[in-house]
């Protein structure tokens, strides 16, 4: 019955998109969890390298041995499996809207929130952070404040990311939050609308159970 | 018969992504050109960032005012737009694939020799550069050298980017040796697989054509 692999970190914030969409998806009992241990840099090694080679998490292996990696490439894979895609849209225009809002997630906020944890704070440790450059972190932590503010905006006069619906750029903005909270990087305190949505959005069941879900999916 | 926007600069290698893909699409007389003036900053306006809150061209705007920003995301929808996509994949593990790839020649390449030329070249000015990282920009710079040897690995097994066929990947590969052209930054002697695809793709008329087609779709 499990037919697909994901290399993955359990408490990852990109591994969370993927583990959220495979939830939204009831897609659990079809997936395996590899542990990958970033701290030790295993993610940097020569196997993993030929896995993904952006040397990041997560990435899913098919059955066959072909590997996908970027949870946007992930989760329009996994969407579309079923022919019933409910993440990533039906018509031309949510496609695009919703491809828009999430890579606008990832620029604007949750990988500005990864560059500064990996370039202004200690990251993954001295052996795993070969190079670091601090004011480039610090610039994209504001960046990802001021992101904060814009999807704030956006919260205000739609219910989700990408407008009427639940989609994949929900899941990226949910990444970014869960970073920035390891982070201790608070959004600014205006920003009620984000805050309402998340609270909604953490007390789906995808979202809340997330970390626990691989110990069942592999039980 | 025009019934769609394109913010646009016509040398620009992000818009030179969209500007390949209509053409691919035959789609070329739908879309009228709208120039707009980077090295005025004029994407950094208050009415060019309401259109694209991250203030980058191209942007689709379509008839009813909705605007689509990305170059992935505008492929998208295009591609899609007639029911019969060729750029993006028909299956899941196409679209998946596709996807992956176009985001690792972002990653990887393109985004690296655009942050190389904003930062650790004079870019569009001092009036618009107002925070350059010169270290970053140089760092990014050899990280598109890796990129290149990385796709020329790839296309020493297969004939294009994500496979078998021409996609959204070899255009956002493409656009990155655009960019990397116009900044001397030359591609490894030893990508000769790279090297050989980039000329194939320089005599298809999409990538050709491609600055020149403005007038002509606006005429
Ligand atoms: N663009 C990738 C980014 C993934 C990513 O950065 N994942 C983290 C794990 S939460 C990682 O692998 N970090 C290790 C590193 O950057 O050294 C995606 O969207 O999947
Ligand atoms: N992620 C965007 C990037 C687009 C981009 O950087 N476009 C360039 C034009 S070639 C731009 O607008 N640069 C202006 C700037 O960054 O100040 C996309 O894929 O569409």
């Amino acid at each position: 019955m499990i037919v697909m692999k994901i290399h993955d970190l359990a408490m990852g914030p990109y591994p969370a998109r993927v583990r959220i969409a495979l939830a939204e998806k009831n897609m659990k009992s079809r997936v395996q969890f590899v542990p990958v241990d970033l701290l030790k840099g295993e993610h940097k090694t020569p196997e993993f390298l030929a896995k993904n080679y952006s040397g990041t998490l997560p990435v899913l292996e098919l059955e066959d041995g072909t590997f996908i990696s970027e949870c946007t490439a992930i989760t329009q894979y996994l969407d579309t499996l079923d022919g019933h895609p409910t993440l990533t849209g039906t018509t031309p225009l949510e496609q695009g809207l919703i491809h828009m809002m999430t890579k606008r997630a990832e620029l604007e906020m949750l990988d500005a929130i990864s560059i500064y944890f990996h370039h202004a704070t200690p990251g993954l440790g001295p052996d795993v952070e070969r190079y670091q450059n601090k004011e480039w972190g610090l610039y994209q932590r504001d960046k990802a404040l001021r992101g904060m503010r814009y999807f704030d905006t956006i919260l205000r006069t739609q219910p989700f990311v990408a407008g009427e619906v639940f989609s994949m750029a929900d899941i990226a903005v949910i990444g970014g939050l869960i970073f920035a909270g390891y982070l201790d990087v608070a959004a600014p305190a205006e920003c009620d609308a984000l805050g309402a949505w998340y609270d909604k959005m953490q007390a789906r069941p995808s979202v809340k159970n997330r970390v626990t879900m691989s110990d069942k999916a592999t039980a």
